[in-house]
């Protein structure tokens, strides 16, 4: 499957990803250049204007891009990203798929779409890795 | 000054932006069109390769382009953002300033660099708003 | 359809875009939401190192970007464009793929996937406008 | 001073950029991490709406970008650019002014600001680079 040979060695290697986990954000499914990640809303997750601040939609993404890219090959870092929020989101469950767009020798591409529970998209995440 | 007639007041208005501030960002200087806000790096602020993770840069630098843009008009969000992860940090203080590139009628672009205590730059981070 | 009722009058009307029609862009498919352009790739679009100059596939993308935006709101203009360039090329015909990804009353984000005649990933382009 | 050893080769190497110099692209100045390119604005770098192209305005940008990292480097390939369309241009000169950010082993950062005569902000362009 890649470099966890499981959902739950996954799950076990990224409890020490610990800003998103203490976020509470969670793997649901992993498969080679492909994943699955989800966060369910709370208080915690707020801006100051009422709506879910940036930086929690932006983690969920590059979580689910950091779990799918060092799947591949460990360790990659993000480089680059580029985030649309295209619609706001107040409650309930977040869930971000990421896809491999390109897997180079040195370097790869994640398109992350984050969505909520009724399939809207919330937010596009685009992750230029680096290979280490 | 804008919308925070002092920094007393824009500390108290984002105290409520929980997400930045329960993961220990803090506001250190305000005025039109600038601000600069920092955070002390701590084990909670890890990924699972042992470097900061990426959602806690970028929270960092979410939180700059929210207290600069919504001084200027409340409330104004993040429609788009880039950001480059220039060099890796692992302790210390991070340290983000925000600066207006340009405010327009609906929309505007502040640029926010992201250093560490010896000036070093850790990432850059240019955010989109649009004035709701 | 849109602004445009036919193909032919999204063809006469872009004549006016002198830069990505005298670099070889055409106008190929147009419905709401979505078109195609595309560009016989030749010598004036090459950069010093042999390649196809980044550029002129991102005119290429913009072109299919302003198509497709301009067809559900004239005038609408970029604001932010991010682009991944995935894959060199050197010859044959590249193919821009828009599609709308939100529709906002002020903004827009347009999804741009260029690819070759082999149907592999040149770049992705991710346009927001802005609708004057 | 880099891989070119005066302006006036790096303008003879730079002819074989034909999608810039064709479209009126020229070099104004190199040092080592830094260039200045600038295009005279003519009606072939218009678009349908009456404005520059965005491409036209990007391929300066990406034409700084190239001279300035090539210089250090060749050849460099833009990975990803993020550029943020600030300002409409009808006329005149338009100036590209590229500095490098972040130069790595493998991968560099080159911003570059787009000004017009009057010194005001048209665009800013944020390339990241990989040096093969």
């Amino acid at each position: 499957m890649g470099n966890f040979s499981s959902l739950e060695e996954a799950r076990e290697y990224f409890k020490g990803d610990r800003f998103a986990t203490d976020n509470g954000m969670v793997i649901e499914e992993l498969e080679e250049g492909r994943c699955v990640c989800s966060m369910i809303i709370n208080e915690k997750h707020m801006n100051a204007n009422g709506g879910i601040m940036g930086g929690a939609i932006f983690t969920l993404g590059d979580f689910a891009f950091a779990v799918a890219s060092n799947n591949i090959h460990k360790p990659t870092v993000a480089q680059q990203v580029s985030v649309n929020f295209l619609r706001g989101a107040r409650n309930g469950k977040l869930i971000a798929e990421a896809v491999c767009k390109k897997d180079g020798r040195n370097s790869c591409v994640y398109n992350v779409d984050i969505r909520d529970e009724d399939n809207k998209d919330i937010a596009q995440f685009i992750g230029t890795g680096f290979k280490l």
